[in-house]
Order: C-alpha cells, then sequence, then structure tokens
C-alpha cells in the first residue's frame, strides 16, 4: 500500500475542517522516546479535543492515504509512538481528551478521556474511596489511551491484572473515521466478538482509543508493606507461595530486586536513601492489602517467622509507617532512572512460566559471559513471572563499546525465554523495537491471524504503520 | 459464499483420513438443544481424538466449502450447537479431547482439553488445593471448549470475572486447518493482538479451541452463605454496596431472587425443600469466601445487623454448616429448571449498569402489562447487573396461548434494556436466537469490524455460519 506523507499540502486541506490551533508544528519532546533510540519524521502534530475531531482527522487521513501515529504520554519504551521512517506520519495527539467525564463509585466504575494522566484517574477514584490499581513507574506523565493500547502492566497486576483486565468499555476511532461507541459499564456482555480486547494491546494499529470506561476496586482497609532480603530467586518464589497460602488475593505487589540495582542507585542517584550498608544479594518488595478485620503487620511478620523458619527469607524490614512504605517503594521506582543513567546495551522485558524464572537465571547469565564481561540488573514483578533483565556495560567500559555485541545479547536472552516458553515482551509491547522479534519467536497461525485482521480493519494501512506489523 | 452439505459423499472422502469410528451419524441428543426450539440438520458428526485430527477435518471442510458446527456439551441456551437449515453442516464435537493434561498448582495454572467437562476441572483444581472459579447451573454436563467460545459467566463472576478472565491461553484450528499454538501460561504478554480474547465468546465462528490454559485461584480459607429477605431490589444493591465496603473481593457471589422462581419450585419440584412458608418477595443469596483470620458467619453477622439497621434486609438465614449452604444453593440452581418445567414464553438473558436495575425492574414490569397478563421471574447475578428475566404465561395459560405475543415481549424487554445502556445477551451469547437482536441493537461500527474480521478470519464463511452473524 502506498502511503503519502503528512506534508505541509495535506496540513493546508485538513485545517479549514478544524478549530485554529488543532494543527500544529510538534514540539522536540513529541518527537523523542525514553530510549533515544529513534527521532520521529513527522512535520504536522494534531491535538484535537473531541472524539468528533479525531474522527475528521482520520477520515481525511484515509481519504488521502496519509499514516497516523497516536500519541498518548510519549512514554512508551519501544518506539510505538514514533515513526522514525517513512512518508512522515500526522502525530495524532490525545492529550486535550483529557479528564474524568463520570465517576460511579457503586458501581465500580469511572469514565475518562484517552488523553487523561494515570495518576489523576487514580486520585479521582482515591476520592470517591476507590481504588484505580493500575500503577507503574510512569504514572505522573503516561495517559490512559497509551496504557491501553499497549496493555500496560506495573506493579499490582499480580492482584489485579493488565490494563486490559481493567477495562468495561472503550470508544475509539476506527481506520475509515467511523466511531465505536462502546463506552460500556456492563460486567457482563456477549453480544459478539470482543473489540475492546482486540483494540487493547494493539498499539494503535486496528483503532485510536479516544475514551475509555473503567473498573475500580474497594480500597483495602488497610496495606503493609515490607523489603525482605531472599537467599536466591527460587526462594523468592516460595516466598511468594507462602505468602498466597497465608493470605490468598490480599498480595497487591510481589518485587525482586537484584544488588546491582541498588548499586546504580548509589552510583546515580546518591540521594535516595538505602536502609543497608550493603544491599542484599537478593529481595522482595511485597505489598499487602488486607479486607477489614485484618492487620497488615502482623501478617508479614508472621510471613517473615514462617518465611524464615523455612529458610525462604534471611533478613529484612516491615515499614513501621507510610513514610517508610513509600521511602521501600521509592527504591523500586527508581531503578529504571538509574538503569537509563547508567545506559544498558539491551534491556528486555520478558516474562517467563513461573516456575522456570529460577531457571531462566541460572541459565541467561552464563550464556552473557560466553559473549562478554556484563553487568545485569535483573528485577521486576516477579509474582508475574515478568522480569526486565538488562544488561550494562562491565564497570569502567561504555555502551558503544558494545555497540556490536547488541544483537548477540538480546538473541542470546529472547532465544533462552522462547525456550521456556515465554514472552520477549511481557508488559511493554512490541512497538517498533519488537516487530523482528516477533517475526522470529511468534506463533506463525497467530501472526497470520494479526495480518489478516489488520488488513480488515485497516485496509489502507495508516494506523502507526511499522509498529507491531512490519508496513507493506 | 456457497457452501456444500456434509452429505454421505464428503463423508465418505473424509473418512479414510481419520481413524476408525471417527465420523458417525450424530445421536439425537446432538440435534437437539436445552430449550426445544430447533433441530440440527447434520447428518454427520465428527469426533476427533485429537487437536490433529481437528486440523484434518477442517481442512477438508475447507477445501470443500462444508461448513462446520463445533459440538461441546450441548448445553447452550441460544442455539449456536446446531444448525436447523443451509446446507447440513458437519457436527464437530470435542468431546473425546477431554481430560486435564497439567497442573501447576504453584502456578495457578491447569491445561485442559477442550472436551473437558467443567465439574472435573474444578474437582482437579479442587484436589490442588485450588480453585477454578467457574460455576453455573450446566457444570456437570458443559465442556470447557464450549464455555470458552460462548464467554460463560456464571455465580461468581463478580469476584473472579467471566470465563474469558480465567483464560491464560488457548490452542485453537483457525479456518484453514492450520493450529494455533497458544497453550501460554504467561500473565503478561504483550507480543501482539490478543487472538485469545477474540476467539473467546466468538462462538466458533473465527475458530475452534482445542485446548485452554486456564487460571486458578487460592481456595478461600472458610466461605460462608446466607439466604436474606430483602424489601426491594434497590435494598439488595444497597446490601451489596454495604457488603463491599465491610468485606471487598472476600464477596463470591450475590444473586437476587423473586418469590416466583420459589412459587415455580413449589409447583414443579416439590422435593426441594424451602426454608420458609412463604416466600419472600424479594431475597438474595450471598457466598462469602475470605482469607485466613476472618470468620464468615461473623461477617454475615455483621452484614446483617448493619443492613438491618439501615433498612436494606428484613430477615434471613445464615447457613449453620455445609449441608445448609448446600440446600440454599440447590434452591437458587433448580430455578431454571423450574422455568423450563413451567415453559416461558420468552426467556431474557439481560444486563443493564448496576444502578439502573431497580429502575429496569420498576419499568419492565408495567410495560408488559399493556400487552398482557404474565407471569415473570426475574432472578440472577444481580451483583454483575445480570438479570434472567423470563416471561411466562399467567396460571392456567399455556406458552401457546401466547405464541403471537413472543416477539412483542421480547422487543419491549430488550428495548427498555438497550435505553439503559444494558445488553441483551449478558452471558448466554448470540447464538441463532440473537442474530436479529445484534443487528437491531448493536453500535454500526462494531458490527461493521465483527463482519470484517469473520471475512478475514474465515473467508469461506464455513465456521459455525448463522451464529452471531447472519450468513451470506
Amino acid at each position: 500500500m502506498s502511503l503519502n506523507p503528512a506534508d505541509d499540502r495535506f496540513a493546508e486541506t485538513l485545517r479549514p475542517e478544524l478549530p485554529e490551533g488543532t494543527l500544529r508544528r510538534p514540539e522536540p519532546r513529541h518527537l523523542e522516546e525514553p530510549r533515544g533510540r529513534w527521532k520521529g519524521a513527522s512535520q504536522w502534530l494534531a491535538l484535537p479535543r473531541t472524539t468528533d475531531q479525531v474522527a475528521t482527522i482520520v477520515r481525511a487521513c484515509h481519504a488521502a492515504s496519509v499514516p497516523i501515529v497516536p500519541y498518548g504520554g510519549g512514554t512508551g519504551l519501544v518506539g510505538g509512538q514514533l515513526a522514525p521512517d517513512g512518508p512522515a506520519p500526522l502525530l495524532l495527539s490525545l492529550e486535550r481528551l483529557a479528564g474524568v467525564h463520570e465517576i460511579y463509585p457503586e458501581e465500580n466504575a469511572l469514565i475518562a478521556g484517552a488523553g487523561t494522566i494515570l495518576a489523576d484517574i487514580q486520585a479521582a477514584a482515591e476520592e470517591a474511596d476507590r481504588l484505580f490499581p493500575l500503577s507503574l513507574a510512569s504514572e505522573g506523565s503516561a495517559r490512559i489511551g497509551g496504557l491501553l493500547a499497549t496493555n500496560a502492566g506495573g506493579v499490582n497486576t499480580l492482584r489485579y491484572g493488565n490494563a486490559r483486565d481493567l477495562t468495561l468499555g472503550l470508544e475509539a476511532v476506527m481506520a475509515d473515521g467511523s466511531i465505536w461507541n462502546g463506552l460500556s459499564r456492563l460486567r457482563k456482555d456477549n453480544t459478539g466478538y470482543d473489540l475492546r480486547h482486540l483494540l487493547i494491546g494493539s498499539e494503535g494499529t486496528l483503532g485510536i482509543i479516544t475514551a475509555a470506561s473503567l473498573k475500580l476496586s474497594p480500597r483495602p482497609a488497610a496495606t503493609g508493606t515490607a523489603l525482605l532480603t531472599v537467599p536466591s530467586p527460587e526462594a523468592a518464589l516460595k516466598l511468594l507461595s507462602l505468602a498466597r497460602s497465608q493470605l490468598a488475593e490480599g498480595i497487591s505487589a510481589f518485587e525482586l530486586m537484584h544488588r546491582t540495582g541498588f548499586d546504580f542507585l548509589s552510583e546515580k542517584l546518591p540521594d535516595i536513601r538505602q536502609p543497608w550498608d550493603t544491599p542484599p544479594e537478593w529481595s522482595v518488595l511485597i505489598e499487602l492489602g488486607l479486607a477489614r478485620g485484618l492487620d497488615p503487620t502482623e501478617a508479614l511478620e508472621t510471613l517473615f517467622a514462617e518465611g524464615f523458619e523455612a529458610g525462604h527469607v534471611s533478613d529484612g524490614l516491615i515499614a513501621q509507617s507510610a513514610q517508610q512504605a513509600l521511602d521501600f517503594w521509592t527504591l523500586r521506582e527508581h531503578i529504571p532512572e538509574a538503569n537509563r543513567r547508567i545506559g544498558a546495551i539491551s534491556s528486555h522485558d520478558i516474562s517467563v512460566p513461573l516456575g522456570t524464572i529460577p531457571e531462566f537465571i541460572a541459565t541467561a547469565g552464563p550464556a552473557l559471559e560466553k559473549i562478554g564481561a556484563f553487568r545485569v540488573n535483573c528485577f521486576g514483578h516477579v509474582g508475574d513471572g515478568n522480569l526486565h533483565y538488562n544488561v550494562f556495560p562491565a564497570a569502567g567500559q561504555s555502551r558503544d563499546d558494545h555497540a556490536g555485541n547488541r544483537e548477540a545479547i538480546k538473541s542470546c536472552v529472547h532465544d533462552i525465554v522462547h525456550s521456556l516458553g515465554g514472552s520477549v515482551s511481557a508488559e511493554h509491547g512490541v512497538g517498533r523495537l519488537k516487530v523482528g522479534d516477533l517475526e522470529t519467536y511468534a506463533d506463525p497461525t497467530k501472526i497470520a491471524a494479526m495480518r489478516a485482521v489488520k488488513s480488515a480493519l485497516d485496509p489502507m494501512g495508516i494506523l502507526n504503520p511499522g509498529a507491531v506489523l512490519r508496513a507493506r
């Protein structure tokens, strides 16, 4: 399919159909992404204020075969939010479709525009004495449309599921500019194919999400936080299993961290206070949210005592105040920033079946050593089987020294993940970074079905071309 | 698309490719459905034992343009499991692909063939000290492939979600006979479009599910059951809200029942003992499943006391033994059978936004009275906003007296549901019964997307033609 650039001529054609100020030149931030791998090629940015304006824009692009890249908070880590090559796409930012439009506390539901920042949704839910449990490091700038388009994960997936599991309904503009009014608050609706789940995680390649109906949860009556030292990843899993047998769904988060992350924090963010002189080799951050009648501190003490007895945990701290709990989380949430400042050669967002995590860690390290000497920061949502396994140059070396090793490192890690039945993109998505990985590792029948669905719903190929599936 | 019947000539062509005994004449049960509305027209039944055999069959049908109707436990209520007209389809029963193949208690995952009966999956989970929470009246005969193809709901949806929410991965045969190996145990996997959620709820029209990877839950440490009298549906919702504020996720089921259901039980199933002389106008059945350290009986007593004080509940019973809890559930689970014996003129499986349930009930009754004198049995999963609103002839009349009113009754109920933003098929699916309703009420953009996806994944239209979407 041959596409045309969103150039000045196209902009002049579209301009009269939209309110003044809707079409602009992109700011530099719109053409960059957090890991600095690519620069976007877009010359024009659209900032619609309404779903109808989004539809007008998409209709015009459809008629002129002009590609569109939808833009949320710009926090994506796989390059889904910009197109570095091909005919320059129109960048379509949803940032003005922001705001929590309705909240139904009795129904545990909330309706928000695609441009609403995650932290604002969390705050609106809290104000209504409810919880919107999606939570991740970029929650202060990530927008819900992008979070849904990429099916974001984060730290509470263990208990509450991924972004898709928190979605009751969507409003979206399809490739031909038609609007799907699917802002349902229903918990049960079996009237046909689930278009909602098809759009969620499709990274803007099948439709543009303009609003969402989201599922809220009761706020746990009390929360508790502990930072515990574990002898090994295997012990961490045994501790998780013990915690589940004691607390069932009461575990909101269960994060694994390797010492390397704390070393990076000391080196690059020394103002963040660490609760030890020498960080432990492996530690877990546990967050509980319990029902009325249960005491989280008591529950964590019981878990520690039984875990210690069984050899699953050797030391640790139970937060004695909300501030201390926040401090523990500050450590965890700043590891990605410390990583960024160190500069990874290759970052991997992988998941494997829970039981195979120790095998993955035990295999990947020695396999990488055959390529060279690296520092590995392995951390993440171990309760979901999801690890961020990021490979850095040895101390004293730079990432540029290893540019030639990047592909070998990535293949080494991803091959092991694939052999264990895992995923090479657990929560960040495919974007432009992992299109080749998808072709290498995905089931051929699945890929064929994806291509067929893409052609069916976006026959011109104007929606985020080159993301998820190679542009044709 | 012109299709050819699965006739003797086709059977003779296919027979040599399959083990002896795979192709048979259907038994009468295969050509009937529970509500007796239709008779299936199939002349041939395939009983494959392996996924490869399913693929062989589908490939042959694809090559010869022969339609296939997939068959699970035969319990569907909307006619998705048989084709009464058109070229006689091959009936493809998955019953021999039965069995729990693997269970991973530490990962809370289980893998089962599509033909496995739900009760057998529940039992396997229980044996591993886990819970597979999908539960509905037909669990002793419904098979997991069909339950997933129709995204079954049931009594525990409030807490654990629909069938789709309990599914980690699928194996399926697509329309061209290719096999999708998607039996993942991963909790996070963002590598492309979610084919799993597209197939779930597509009622066999996009692919044939052959196996599933299912999500297990911890077993609650203790359960409690209460049968409470409430003054009105509105009071029931206020009681639910109070229960949620006290118990958060601890509420596993919250069912509403109208007196009519108990009257029907007395009339048609008098051996089922009822715990009162005169049944209450409205009652709720509440099931709690609580974590270690909490006492369900105490929790139900607190709920009753606070609910009574606030006027949300007027009387009731808290089960004092497992047997009594079972007795309460026996009442609830036999209402559909009592309904069947009375004989509904029109049955409706509807959902509305939770807050609009009282309005729905208050509006529908008087609207129906304008059509004629009926008895209405309104019961179901009120916590999900899902009611079974079934309309019966007045005492002394038969359903045949009202055959001419059926369409008017259905439209009356469905129009009210639609005006409240509800669904005309909450949990039973579309099948053949509600194809027209879907065309009437569904968003046109959604219907267009569904048709495009259907054409893309099943270009010959051989998979369950006439279910969900009108055959073309």
